[in-house]
């Protein structure tokens, strides 16, 4: 799993139908406390918000993190933002 | 998921039964805004065109995000344009 | 799969109901014997402390090594730390 | 999915049973039209010869591109040649 | 796929119980003939020893090549050595 930042928004109108509701978020990853140039887009599977420190989880995963898409089957994502983090020790 | 610009297509004859109908455009990544040269074939979704900025999913989910194969089954692809991008904030 | 030197926790108390229970670690990789500067997140399967060399299998298997979620379904985890390493020769 | 240009084969006698009759290539990866030094093993689904630009699908969608294998079940590659590329454009 | 040189073992003794059994591999990649310092820890699958120029699989397939754990599941492997090879050209 990954650590980022959440940097901004992504917005699509003209998308897949599977994706309707779902919210992409443009995320700087962060390795050991430090952020890097690192970069992906994930969706938001807990409401978070920008410049928030968040927790990634990728591929296959990333689908069973996120509600069911509104035609019931699963959202083709490949990140999601699956926790908001406190702190690392 | 991954943000990318569409810069041509690709044409491939001999292949597998379940790409016929397949459109296959080449992509150059986009991160923190700016074309990179990072490079990857995405099957369309969504009837994207050459200059475009498109949202990508990889892996098992771009599978999802495209319609079945003409004998059922699911379209052996890795990577799938699956939105269109009006901006990024 | 990839061996690694835990090197902290993550502690997120806002996340993913399905990941209720499980144990963020951040992990070091390690290549040839020597540690390096890549980094992750794993979820532990087998009660690794800070400081130990640990094995660690990424992407849809990672789900296979841990217990299942508190609501009985997968964990959707994308690497998970499955064994410590005594030693490599 | 990627774009390859065949450089080679690979002679495996002792393999996984459910490997028997794959065809394994050495490819190097094109982008944006010049061949790179990234290398990869893909198994060939369409029939392509040393030499040839082909288009190549990776992860789970490798095994939905090749016939099953001589026991029935999906043959373990993560990398497939499913066309042959005509041009890009 | 990959090719890689096996160059080591690593023995865990605490490990998760579906890799109860399975045999744990060093290797570096070989790339167009040449070792590299590319490192992973890959199951091995077909008796293979220290030395051997071996094919490898990744991700969900390698589960595929790999026997059934004691428990009768899959094994939580994302890397299975699934030949030995006796040359590339």
């Amino acid at each position: 799993m990954l650590i980022g930042k959440v940097i901004g928004n992504v917005v699509s109108t003209r998308k897949c139908e599977s994706l309707l509701g779902s919210k992409f978020m443009q995320v700087h990853l962060i390795e050991d406390g430090k952020e890097t140039d690192k970069y992906l887009i994930a969706v938001d599977a807990v409401g978070a918000g920008v410049g928030e420190t968040v927790l990634i989880t990728t591929g296959s995963s990333a689908r069973l993190a996120l509600p069911k898409s509104r035609d019931g089957g699963e959202v083709p994502a490949d990140a999601a933002i699956v926790g908001i983090i406190d702190y690392t020790n």
